[in-house]
């Protein structure tokens, strides 16, 4: 794998509201190393000097542990921003939406992306899917992203393993080439 | 269910390339009745003069059997518009991408979609979750999508049915509310 220069690492809602309890209701979630994993990438890309962004979910809904105001807002330890550092803020699953932030990818020449983070199958598969139909390159890193157990439609119950296979099998090829730390640390170093 | 009069109903990529020989290379493809049942969406939506809106992929890509100038790119029977409806070319999955479809639909006073089309997991996800995003609400119409078998990320082969499954419980909830013909059609005779 070859990183560009202008690739830029995009982690998605990594704060503490993903560890409230209501998201494994159902079972537990998967990759339980993904935060250590997403925090090996901040530091290859701080110590590369490449260019990151870190995108923090501001909820509007009332019930929700992203809501701005409570300790679910704080971003955890591992994604936590420097000082001088990007973050976007966004109230949908998207980050481009109401965001700014393809015209900030725009404006500084960026091409390609580096995501992970939060769910899989949620804010990472709409903001990758959307990423992809813009025209960037994307690349998901997926041992730094997890997901949750869900019902499927027909009532069968899916482990976040099936979950996060589904929604990585949606996004190779079509918007994204799946990758992993591994690989990605290789090509920053 | 009640659909306000603003309920435009959006008929995404229902064309003969859908019918292309390597999507079912895994195996068939779920909801057979799928077109018919478009075709009776459209028509009622007619009868009641309701808003609705065709959505044609224009592939750019090379091999692909939506690319124009190809009978694949002709839409099929159940899905051809009217002298005067409103057709929406789009490029990417996302019928939001570069169409001017939301300024058409919030010029139009629009505020909820009844979406229907092909496929499931691809182009209807990633509208849906897109419409969802920017606020619409948003009724999928599960018997007139279908989609394909697929191998997730884990290797394992999952059916059409399991695909289809999968996507409509990722939508649910978080972008849109998941219903049927019977339902849809009671509410606009």
């Amino acid at each position: 794998m070859r990183l560009p220069a202008d690739a830029t690492l995009l982690v998605i809602d990594l704060q503490h509201a993903i560890d409230a309890p209501y998201w494994t209701k159902d079972g537990p979630r998967n990759n339980p190393d993904a935060e250590a994993v997403a925090g090996r990438l901040l530091a290859a890309w701080r110590a590369a000097k490449r260019p990151l962004i870190i995108v923090r979910h501001d909820s509007r809904e009332a019930q929700s542990a992203f809501r701005p105001g409570q300790r679910g807002n704080d971003f955890k330890p591992e994604a936590r921003p420097l000082p001088g550092e990007t973050v976007v803020a966004k109230q949908t699953t998207n980050a481009f939406i109401n965001t700014g932030l393809e015209q900030l990818l725009r404006d500084a020449g960026c091409t390609t992306l580096v995501v992970c983070g939060v769910s899989t199958s949620n804010s990472v598969e709409s903001t990758v899917r959307m990423a992809g139909d813009l025209g960037f390159t994307v690349h998901v890193v997926e041992d730094a992203c997890f997901t949750f157990p869900k019902h499927d439609w027909a009532g069968t119950l899916r482990s976040a393993e099936e979950v996060h296979a589904m929604a990585l099998a949606n996004l190779s090829g079509e918007f994204a080439t799946i990758t992993t730390s591994a690989t990605v640390l290789a090509a920053v170093r």
